[in-house]
């Protein structure tokens, strides 16, 4: 688990990654090799005693990311958290407040935003270049695409949700990064579960959605739609994020483009490529630790997404519509 | 007005055009030359009159719509009417009991329905092909298609609203209709005027939205997002809906594809031609009056989505999700 | 001949089209129906005492043009006249000069201009969208498009030249407008006719260019290559102006498209609907008569056209540069 | 040789590979090294006396599978044998009497079938998906590829023909399968040599055909053609099969589609994604051993299409039809 | 019926049409008014008497081709004949004989072969460019076209056959112009009628094929595989020509492309515009009448191609091939 | 540097690559090891004494070219030079000489040349397929491809000039070699540095140009207009050769195309697949020693390329033509 993830950690020259914790044995030894660290552990509350150990990422199932969160940040660590921060908005509150009262960074591990794409699109925005967005859709849905049965992935207690809460999370962190996180009032939802039901055996359960939506409306008036499937009879897979704003339109699908309006012409706008150089979600968590600055994704807004996903879980289950005070 | 509507009821050879009525005198002669029309009115309530006429088909501004519709009921009339049946959902309720207690045909000009793909998709769904619907979408977006200002269009009084009621309804009815029409509980709406005002004068208003979205739940617990707009910054115009079913999917965008899986694989069912012969809707409706057959677009339909709409204008205007009773 | 033309300046709602002169006969008594014009006459001088005429449009072959639009000018006309202003730069000066004299608008027919596009680009450019242009290529290039033998095009006498001063003047004039008319001071050419002679007979000449290209270097250091041919072994015709500048680049060959860098990306800008209403360049001359506005595409900058394609000539048959003073 | 068809045996983990011969012991020691095979032969009939050996996999030259099949079903192995089965259709049924006389498996590796789309489209036509298959068009063309000149491939006496029994074979197996192995009865020819010869030196011969055609009717009336080229001046390879039925038809080049007609359309049948997993033909041949299974590409169907293939070259030799009793 | 045909006649310079024959009287007056004709007929050998009159085009159904032709010889006419010639080559063999013996021109209407790709291959190849042409493929199949039922067309006995002679006769004629129409003398057919029969009802019959196919091989040793289908479960109709020479190869479907090789590389050739103008089928039977030049699609060829069409019933139907002396 | 290149070296099994010389250690022992080479040198003098060395690859910063070449002649060596040949014309003279004088092979490393689809065209102009060529394009054109900074391509002391002479080089020698190197006269030229200065620094100076642009008028009256850019906002990257014939045009972009008219028609010629071997550079290089052949690139032509890349930084910095006595 997080090959990739500790790839690009090894690969920050300002920081030495020096212990790895794993309960799978082998997998312990392998990452050990591939990346010369020096100290390996199957319990990680005694790798948190480590002296000189600064920070500390974390990629485990959902269930496990609050407990061991909130352990990290108390022996004085500063966290970058997988996706989603937790399974429910109480759990990601106590890991803020935490984070707060140790004065320690909380980031959210949200690869999506730091792409050239991305990062030119929050550019873009912030220098007014679509106006006031006040309407967004955002998806990630799959036409066969459920994680392997027998895994954490598909059961409610490890998980938390289903598609929603592990695709979904992505396409709405990315369309409320680039809307400025306004804040939620109301959120209506839908949530399926058509698919994994006939694969589950007792052993391999599977009692989540694999298919769900919901329509979300913001303090500032402006809606946002999401939908997210693992499996769904769709033509193609497909994760966009398509943004309405009164001065111009951005939709980032395969690519991006932005379309717009200027000297008596609608225009499109095709960035090609990027040729500012974008930090991986590693280099950044480090070198917001080292320099003492923000992080682009804190764990607040890990916290809002949280927030939302499960407002959509309580509309779909109430078949109502939910209130966010 | 309703030239195109005109050839397709003088071509029926079962009935023949013996009245128009019309305020403008020049459009008044051009049609009655082009189509050998007897008869010519401006006082519709005088052509209502007229011995022998059996039907009469309502093609004029929203606000007219139940007036008109309600006398010709009472002059023992059958009637098709333009989209929307009303701009209220208490008017449309109002012409749905008149054609009841009248016994006579109240059916919807929802011509989105009499085309080939329609009718094969709707054969397709009853036949079982998409299993149960649960999600579905649905818009009929434009990039710049604001109708021209200082027609009734643009005015709430006369037309009810913007965006949402003259063209998303073709897109919801088209989708309600494949969906089997069931029934709406829950609708959590946004709506938006970013375009039009801006060019709106005092001779020519803009009060109505030049954008609206909305998720709808219904009773059999699936859910349906719907948006729609005269004016946004996007990068196609489009009339899409997106069906997903328990067995299969379908989506009507360009052509209509449908997505499935037999025999150990997916598969994609593209109708090429269509071989069958639909009527429209003018046949259609006159057929129904001949044959004493139900048609297939009746008055309970159109008011049900005059109903959603103005549940999706209820809810963008409060902020909060409209409770339907 | 001049049937658009005419067409055009018939649909000027500011301005009447009272007489037309043709040495054809049935051209004219054509033209007279179409267009319900009064007066018809076959000797232009005569036409130019008629009574309350104000302007001319001269659409006659290339060595007519200095002659009849001195007599017109010197009736007291405003002229528009049909590219290549002249034949020569110094019959294209007398005309300027005589303009200048009778304080009368000398007008180039340059249509290539007023089309949304390049108004579009005009607008982008003088809002410093390209920054400096330094280098641009212009080319009208034809496989086989060599205009009827036995007409006047084919003849260096009554046309001036071939491919070059037919359509490579069009390029020409669009790349010059976009660079804002910089002084030519070098200019290196070579012309070619290997097509044409062929399929010359006696009575059917060709004694003009079917290929020539040049490079302009002007004052201000920038350069310009041009080619235009009506017979060569190509893949396919084209009419493109490409332009360098040190902010952005600009291709208009299918379409418009805009490539500059912004936000850390290179990005293609497309326009892909001209929303604002491009005036035809007979409207624009009229509107220039009646509100005394300077014409955008001024005699001047017709004569610098005629200019540079007479150096080229000049080069191409001394084998040498030619400067320009 | 051999190296694709090793590899997939070593994969299988019902069985074991104990055993190869070859006569190049360098091919030998490298596949011995990269398969672990505990023992290597270059005289066939030492290995057939290993005890407890099973089966044998026969991929060698076409003029050797007779006497190899034979020996090995003799010596009481189950067989899996390179297509083409042998050289003569005489060839063929001895090796399929004995194997019917020793109640061993003789299979052929027809690997094209071996596919998810063979297997979806089989699947298909028995559900009666294209009703009854009339007529058949099958391929493997190529423009330039003709096997390394030197080789056993372009030798008659060695390969017993060109491309019709080289690549010719895999699409009227394939088609075969499908239309389910009719009677053929009749079968008029064509075949050719344009390319090869000239290619050919004295220590380097070329005997055979580089393109060969047929027409084949079977007894219940239906007709297929086939079409195979190592070289020919066309313009691109392909391989194909196209069945044309009473209620459908499919074609398979780039893909497999299928053409049918449902509720008032014709509609083309695309499959995506083979969801189902699909054997290779060495788990097949095994799980045929091991579980007493028949396979699905017995020895049977390999003598039919070498019957088919040796009409065609007599029909092609006689210039006459050749009738098949 | 022939409208188009009558269009080319009227447009024919160098003759008149002076009288036209049909049985229907409205036909025929619409006719006289749009191309001024003289007189008209329904009675065609009194039209034969006609003094001036010098030539005939007959376009009639097929079972009328004989009598009218033969008629029309002995009349002294020249004759234009529609394709099929004729139903049997017995009768083709009678028109072509009595020509003959008139020293009249029969020539066949092939208006394939009057195309600028069609002249353009026919020079390419007898400027050998494709080298000596071996194996051929021609076709024209339809997925959904079968001739209105209740017209001659789906009769056997006034139509001779139906898919086959109706279209296919196309396909075979152009292929076999370009082999040169080398002599046929070994044919295998297959003849079908899937779709037609369902069709039918006792007023409107169909018994003809609705696909039909044949491998015909040539004295010279050639191969030519033709195929034609007015409905068949295809995915497009087409109508195509492929010819396989030992220089080039050639296909003529969408466009014309020839595959070749030269300079060391395999070469595309694509012409793309024909510059050289190609006569109307009409144009050149009125220039061979007034030059005394043999026509380039002789009633000898017509009669050919009958010959080979009526080999593939008689083999389809006895179910053995047909060997033509 | 020149891995690529030893590689191929290495390749050619008729000469062995005995010695390396660089003035990076490193890079040394990595190319001794991978290449198996050995000896290495720091000082290529040294190198040049070694005993059975025949031939010499110099592959060095451009100010080298002339000393290392003439010293390496001037020990007895053959010579492939790196282009280009010199930064200078009058320095590419005196290495010309000195292969002259000792008789040795001084060839251009001009590995465009070496390329199936070049071969193909050159044997084509050479049989006479385009006829005379009398105008030619040729372009190497970059959006945004500057060679690092600091290193000696940015330094005109070191490079001689930037884009032209680094990849404008190989577009001048292709377009040069097909149009059969004619003697050029007259050159008019621009050359420009907009983006290069924006990211120098004083240790990463950049004092050349990143595009240019020239037109060439050779003895014959033929033009080639030229462009390179390293940097410029342009849509895509491009290296193209367009040449204009008499008989025909080709076009060398993505692939290569040829233009041309034959029986009647337009004809575009594209070659799919090179069938012929091409040799590498290296091995033509070294082919030419053993055979006593002349190579395809000599060093006399590297010269005269440099010429006219000299002439166009004379005439862009005079702003004037320039003239090649």
């Amino acid at each position: 688990m997080g090959r990739h993830h500790l790839r690009q950690l090894a690969a920050c020259p300002q920081a030495q990654v020096v212990a790895i914790c794993d309960l799978d044995q082998e997998r312990l030894r392998a990452a050990q090799q591939e990346f010369g660290v020096e100290r390996t552990f199957t319990n990680y509350r005694k790798m948190l005693q480590l002296p000189g150990l600064q920070a500390v990422s974390v990629v485990t199932p959902n269930y496990l990311h609050m407990s061991q969160t909130i352990a990290a940040l108390q022996a004085g660590m500063h966290v970058m958290c997988e996706k989603p921060l937790a399974m429910t908005y109480a759990q990601a509150q106590r890991m803020v407040a935490e984070a707060k009262r140790r004065r320690r960074i909380l980031m959210m591990h949200y690869n999506g935003r730091f792409s050239g794409e991305a990062f030119f699109l929050k550019n873009y925005i912030q220098r007014g270049g679509l106006g006031r967005i006040y309407f967004a859709k955002a998806g990630y849905t799959r036409r066969r695409g459920i994680p392997g049965l027998g895994t954490w992935f598909t059961q409610k207690a490890k998980a938390g949700g289903g598609a929603l809460i592990d695709i979904g999370v992505h396409a709405l962190d990315l369309a409320l990064w680039m809307m400025g996180y306004p804040k939620a009032v109301e959120v209506l939802g839908g949530v399926y579960a058509e698919f994994g039901p006939a694969l589950a055996t007792r052993s391999k359960p599977f009692d989540v959605d694999d298919l769900g939506c919901g329509l979300v409306r913001f303090a500032n008036g402006s809606t946002l739609f999401l939908e997210a499937s693992w499996a769904s009879n769709i033509g193609r897979d497909s994760f966009y994020v398509q943004l309405l704003g009164t001065k111009g339109g951005a939709e980032r699908e395969e690519g991006l483009r932005i379309f717009t309006q200027e000297d008596g012409a609608t225009t499109d706008v095709t960035p090609t490529r990027y040729t500012d150089s974008v930090p991986s979600a590693q280099h950044h968590f480090i070198d917001c630790i080292l320099r003492g600055k923000k992080p682009i994704a804190p764990g607040e807004e890990g916290a809002q997404t949280v927030r939302i996903l499960e407002a959509i879980y309580k509309s779909a289950s109430s078949g109502r519509a939910a209130r966010l005070r």
